[in-house]
């Protein structure tokens, strides 16, 4: 078992980006830019990486939250000097140390495996990474020897005419010998600017007779790197392209990719269909046969079989199988919704519970809320959750109707059949199986004998019994 | 008058879609992939067609619901197997037959006549038709004599460096002799697997000293079989763009069509106006100068002239002319609105008529109602239209006024001109012109009068007369 | 200072729009299609703009609202014909006259000075823009001679083989010498249909031995002509990539530019976030570090730092920094929302402002209403503002505490610190301080002490004394 390590070069400001936040933190397909590296180092299975950071330093170290080691480079005295600062980092028994960029966050893992077996295997010094691009323009080129290794890289501006002429650039990923490296990344030579550049390193292992093998990334849209916004978008694109392209592979239907962002790490099921202008995000699971979209946004959630979400947001909720949601509805987080509930159209829930079958309507609220099964919450239903200082708990049993524009004031319980009258007032528990209608509700027939008695003392109003609202 | 038929193969399973449903049902721009065959059919003329059904042949027929004959192959013994199947339900006058695969849905009803002509008129046993493609790997090549004629079908890894060299595919999309085919279907010699293949009969025609037209597409992009969920997206994109560019073509403003979902069959008038992230299903159609979007969902609706749906949900009902929805309502099956109404923002009604200039606002529900001329629904107001057991009708009459927040206890009937009170809870009819409040809602001067009683008992409450309520 | 003026030619019908609206009246990223052509050349500094309008003259000029001369070609007998009523409007002392076309909307402000630096300073009679393009059929040539000078435009139906070989056409945009081109308009020859054509001036010129400059565009894509609804999509969808590579530039994050919509005019503050399916329109500005959407949209407004509008509309309002909006709320015109507010989900406001820190909760509506800080709106609270004749104002004091379902009659005041109980419907003013419930509500002192009396007249009921509700 042989020991590997990674060192990811996070340190510089990026100013085409415009941004005071530092560069690889942000998001690509929901996650930090420097993220996407990280996973893939770890596909690769890279055991030691290390990171090296520089501008806004803290905000990067507390976006990594201690996952991976850090190391600043202060100054900033360029590549090399920021890799002699991340090898501080590298443990002695790694043999193998890979150098890449944490604004170049498409390498794929078996990239990063290459250039480890071309530089373990082939007996290289150094292995790098090249591409061939269209527009080489303002690259570093490659300038290869005739047995095809790498004798050095130049930059654009250092160039004469035959090596601007070729259009294979260098990417700022390498594999290099462990040993070698530790010994020779201080000794390159300072440029006119005062920086030291890993890419002179390249030319001291050639000079040394040592090999440096170049391997060529397959399409250079892979080895993008993240300079401005517009570049970021397209990588945006790209990582999304990609993880619904493995959604599709796997029997997932998505109606338009160019519509649907679903970010990494997302599972959906066999024969699940995904409408156009949805968002799945986080760690969320749809299982087969759901039906999301059009227009859902559903963020950390697990969502059962053949359940639809229409127009609506779920966040960090549960919803079983066979339930219908929308349109515009918000399940907040905390929600555990039962099989076959129908939830909307505007509805909203929050750290509810919802038995199988119940069926909660338009422009109802249901917060703190435990609710059995096949209940009935009539349009405009609230649940007053909140008295300005505390949230309180709403339960309603197995069975219950709650009237239209029921007012729930929590604490407070509806046992199991119980009914609220149309436009109540639940001030007080409910009774299991009894009635209750009015502001403050009461029970229906007491509401009966005290509008009889009225009508004793005051004949001529006639009063008339309500009938129980529904 | 020339007997036609067709014979669609939709027998096979489609493994690499990674689904339990038959590929040929997957929709399509709204529809099942195999209902764009079979209307390119139908609309070449094809007086016979029939369906070679065979995985999931329950479901697909099913999904055919009857509207075209089906015969089932099994077991399933390949391509030529699957056609001599059809051949059965195939009149016998029918002089021509077309095949063509269930999977291949973007052919045009053109591409179908001119095989029938070249087969017909050209005097060939079978015309075939070829596509040139950038990537021919893995398909079959044609293979041509000097004359031009089709000599074979070259399966691709039975294929010979110069004929691999060929980018001509075939398509898997034939007209053939009625009688011939008859006759020789049964011929083609069983290949290694023991199945049969169509593309033989190519060889057997040609040896037999007879005429194989090749008919080349003009866009290779026509001729794409749906192998795989990532075909599917790119096929529903094509035929999307096809629709778009259509209405476009009438004279419809499609603000981005990219973002823009149009099922085949919509209608949409002149100088309509569909604007971002719009989806227009089902029959659905829409007059002119009608403004779309951004955000409407429509299905299977008539919307009228200059009515706006603005980010809404509108579904199985009638709009009329000048009408304004939303943004965030969601109009229900079996609505009638008319003209000059407006609906929303937050607005939902189901199975309800309006008439002229009403005015139903935020956060309303009417559901099984009939709503006169320049009503106005109140903010909050909700038909309790449902008791548990049965729906029940709400019935407004022109002119009347709803007060914010009135809940309607169906079946219950407001008369022309009549106000409710906010907050009213209306169990009774109410009279025209009358003025309702309360809870239970009484008349008001019913409530007036016994207010004054209730002060001249109590005369230290004092109590104060109630506005009436807007 | 030389004067320089422009004619705009925009009189043509444009039948393959098929649309009863003028043509440069379309609009595009938000703007008339004219506007762009009008803006483009204000930015070259022209200074004496002319409009030449003829089909649908009425609306185009109440569409450019008198803001650019116009005349009217009436008969419409070319574009030669055309230039020549423009000249009436065009001051004598103009010494440079652009001349170009309504529907060629791309063209930046720097084509049109090089064309007025190549016409002025290359001692050029005309200076006349040219495109290469792939597909030049159906568009006149240029012809060039040795000198690189412009010989000709030669129409595609009048042109010989070598001719149509070339594929540098005229794109109809060119500046004349004002003088040469005063006395020369009138001299082109009448066509076979009895038009005249602008393109023959250059025939005209060359053969008086005068230079005609070519200025090429650097690309085909800014001289595109709307002809169709097509490529007025095409167009929309340049004119936006074109804003959010704007925008990138100046640093703010475009998650996905193909489903973000932004008007020109349109500013956004640097590490603002626009998220999918959303709309930036009309005359707005968002802040920095603020996110927008997803499916936001938003019209007119001031968006403050921080502040999050998530799948919501907001009009004509100005929103403070830290505010937290959505999903599904609606802000109409007229609103002043202040810091750390809070709005929805399911919210509505109208002409309303709100103090700092205060909460408005799901389905609630705030119209022509004035609230304090630190309010907390509950559910389902509405403003009856409106008593079927006018609106009414409610104002909210400082702090106070709006129970659920709480019914505010305007006008109405609502104290500093008072509290509305849940589901009262308030209908007088409530002092500062004060707990008011029950429909209609009163103050919860008065309330108690008539349940008490009620007690003890009727002791058998019990009763009950109704807590504040919260």
């Amino acid at each position: 078992m042989v020991a590997t390590a990674a060192i990811v070069l996070a340190a510089g400001q990026g100013t085409r980006m415009r941004s005071r936040i530092p560069k690889v933190l942000h998001p690509l397909a929901g996650r930090p830019m420097i993220e996407h590296v990280l996973a893939s180092l770890a596909a690769a299975g890279i055991e030691h990486p290390v990171v090296v950071i520089g501008f806004g330093a803290d905000q990067v170290e507390a976006g990594l939250a201690g996952r991976v080691p850090t190391v600043r480079q202060e100054p900033q005295l360029g590549t090399a000097d920021a890799v002699r600062r991340g090898m501080e980092r590298v443990p002695t028994e790694a043999r193998h140390v890979l150098v890449t960029m944490g604004d170049v966050p498409l390498l794929p893992a078996e990239l990063f495996q290459r250039l480890l077996r071309e530089q373990a295997e082939g007996e290289a010094t150094i292995a790098l990474l090249a591409a061939s691009v269209d527009d080489p323009a303002g690259y570093g080129r490659v300038v290869r020897g005739a047995d095809g290794a790498a004798r050095a890289i130049v930059e654009h501006r250092g160039a004469d005419e035959a090596t601007r002429a070729g259009n294979e650039v260098n990417v700022g990923t390498y594999c290099f010998d462990a040993t070698w490296l530790r010994a020779n990344v201080g000794n390159v030579p300072a440029s006119a600017s005062g920086e030291y550049y890993l890419t002179d390193l390249v030319e001291v292992a050639a000079a040394g007779g040592r090999r440096v093998a170049v391997v060529s990334a397959p399409e250079a849209g892979l080895t993008i790197g993240i300079n401005d916004r517009s570049a970021m978008a397209q990588a945006d694109a790209t990582l999304r392209a990609r993880i619904i392209s493995e959604h599709q592979r796997n029997g997932v239907t998505i109606v338009d990719p160019a519509t649907t962002f679903i970010d990494a790490g997302v599972e959906i099921g066999q024969d699940a269909r995904i409408e156009p202008f949805s968002i799945l995000a986080g760690s969320t699971v749809i299982a087969q046969d759901a039906v999301i979209g059009p227009r859902a946004e559903i963020r950390d959630c697990r969502i059962g079989p053949r359940t639809r979400v229409w127009a609506s947001v779920v966040e960090g909720s549960t919803v079983a199988e066979d339930v219908q949601i929308g349109p515009y509805s918000h399940v907040r987080p905390g929600c555990q919704i039962g099989p076959r509930c129908e939830i909307g159209d505007h509805a909203e829930l929050k750290n509810a519970t919802l038995g199988a079958g119940t069926r909660q309507h338009h422009f109802s609220y249901l917060g703190d809320s435990e609710v059995g099964e096949r209940v009935n919450i009539g349009a405009g239903t609230i649940t007053a959750n909140y008295d300005g200082e505390r949230k309180h708990r709403t339960v309603i049993g197995d069975g219950a109707f709650i009237g239209v524009d029921t007012l729930l004031r929590a604490p407070v319980t509806v046992g199991a059949g119980a009914r609220t009258g149309a436009g109540a007032v639940v001030t007080r528990d409910v009774a299991p199986g009894k009635t209750v209608v009015g502001m403050p509700a009461r029970p229906i027939e007491l509401r009966r004998r005290r509008a009889e008695l009225a009508a004793e003392r005051n004949p001529q109003h006639g009063g008339g019994t309500p009938r129980p609202d529904a």
